[in-house]
């Protein structure tokens, strides 16, 4: 039997994700859903992402047969991946702790920035992984990164402005504190997509050098550890065809026209449920 | 018996049109609602926004016994205004319609440009509203300008640039159909923040002048001429100090922090509700 991954998202930032497992599980089945009537998370509390996120992932498992979930979003990482495993008998992985290893992987110094959501820095969900790590970390909010990213000015003099804003921020927070950052987490799935303006941006301000860590990819990486067996285990349906089905809770337009960036192919056939509210 | 006006939003953005009915309607008693968990509504669709909609305006009606209903958010007002008139046996106010009444008195050429959210914007609700008046009107969605807000930067030189883009593409636009405007429209509840700003812009960018138009006023305005009948008959409480209740279904926290800069006094004693997703 083909192992079914759920992958989940307050939105299709989650898309990045989903991408990077597809190039590395390509005969697995893939379910994912964009929780898009009550996205975003970001600027939500603990309690009410919880409940979501738990509501989200069980439509997951009952009503699709997902094996396995990815948590593909840092929010619902960051706050909720308690509430999830408690509500579904499968395992779950989030991306703050791929993210964590990654930084620990690339970081010579153990200093590394984080930059993420409002929700997720008050968390300080990455900096207790990266101490888990031994890694000393220094986050910040970014909330006008995914706003720009949705606008579309992914490689725009504004997105370049506020970025070089934030960075200039992190980089002072960081001499404040003494410590010498040599990588930095790109702690929310809008974020890859800024990549290239980010590197460029660091080049300018911090020519010692700091490497950009997508916990995207990581993320991917750590699944296909995690659940290989099953999916090397699995009958081949079309090798190097995935099954993909999507759902989205609203604007299924928006999700196809928007997604498809994300995923960086074509994204056709998004179903729209309902999980109240 | 003092009468009760209910003010919605999806979040605390309306409290702007709250700011605007308090100075008018100082004897009234107001319950506030903003349904801070499931905003915004700016980037949902219509099926979506009714729902939540009609939710909030019961909420105020049935257990808050609202006469009367504000309701101090664009997109609920372009999409929803319908479904919330008939969710509650209560007169249902929305901002369009004064907003588009405000531009016809502001505009000698007739000939008026709007911004607001994308979702107000796809719905064409001003565009109507402003035929309706005569007006002929040209929309723009400027989605980035609710974080900027919501980041403080009112008064910063990357929320200066974003907005000299988005106005220099409206005046295109407008030239492009050979219009002339000489009003613009803020047809979000977080723009007023941003009037200064705007002001300047436009004196540099459209010398010929163009006059802005804040909803929340003319809406206030409005609301007084259609309540004052109950208000003038009720027995005053205490004379210049309206009642005030606040309600918010996510983070009472953050919308008393950041709700203190939309009223411009302090917002205090927000109560947590559910309504439900």
């Amino acid at each position: 039997m083909t192992a079914t991954i759920g992958v989940f998202d307050s939105g299709f930032g989650g898309l990045t994700v989903l991408r990077a497992l597809l190039r590395r599980l390509p005969q697995a089945r893939f379910v994912f859903l964009g929780d898009t009537a009550r996205l975003p998370y970001g600027s939500k509390s603990r309690r009410t992402i919880a409940r979501y996120a738990a509501e989200s992932a069980q439509f997951l498992v009952r009503e699709q047969g997902a094996d396995f979930l990815v948590i593909a979003c840092n929010t619902a990482s960051a706050l909720a991946l308690d509430a999830i495993q408690d509500a579904v008998p499968v395992p779950v992985l989030g991306v703050i702790e791929p993210g964590a290893a990654a930084a620990r992987a690339a970081s010579k110094s153990g200093d590394v920035l984080v930059i993420a959501t409002d929700a997720t820095v008050q968390s300080h969900a990455y900096a207790a992984a990266c101490r888990a790590q031994g890694l000393r970390a220094i986050e910040k909010a970014c909330p006008l990164l995914v706003p720009l990213v949705e606008e579309g000015w992914t490689d725009h003099p504004v997105t370049a402005e506020v970025f070089r804003i934030y960075l200039d921020e992190l980089l002072a927070a960081a001499a404040n504190d003494s410590l010498n950052p040599d990588a930095l987490v790109l702690g929310c799935t809008h974020y890859p997509l800024l990549r290239p303006l980010i590197e460029r941006t660091i080049a300018h301000r911090a020519p010692a050098g700091i490497q950009v860590i997508d916990s995207a990819e990581s993320t991917a990486e750590m699944a296909v550890r995690l659940f290989n067996g099953p999916a090397e285990n699995s009958a081949p349906g079309a090798p190097g065809r995935p099954e993909l089905r999507f759902f989205a809770t609203d604007s299924v337009d928006k999700f196809e026209r928007l997604g498809s960036r994300f995923l960086e192919q074509p994204v056709k056939g998004v179903e729209l449920i309902d999980l109240g509210g």
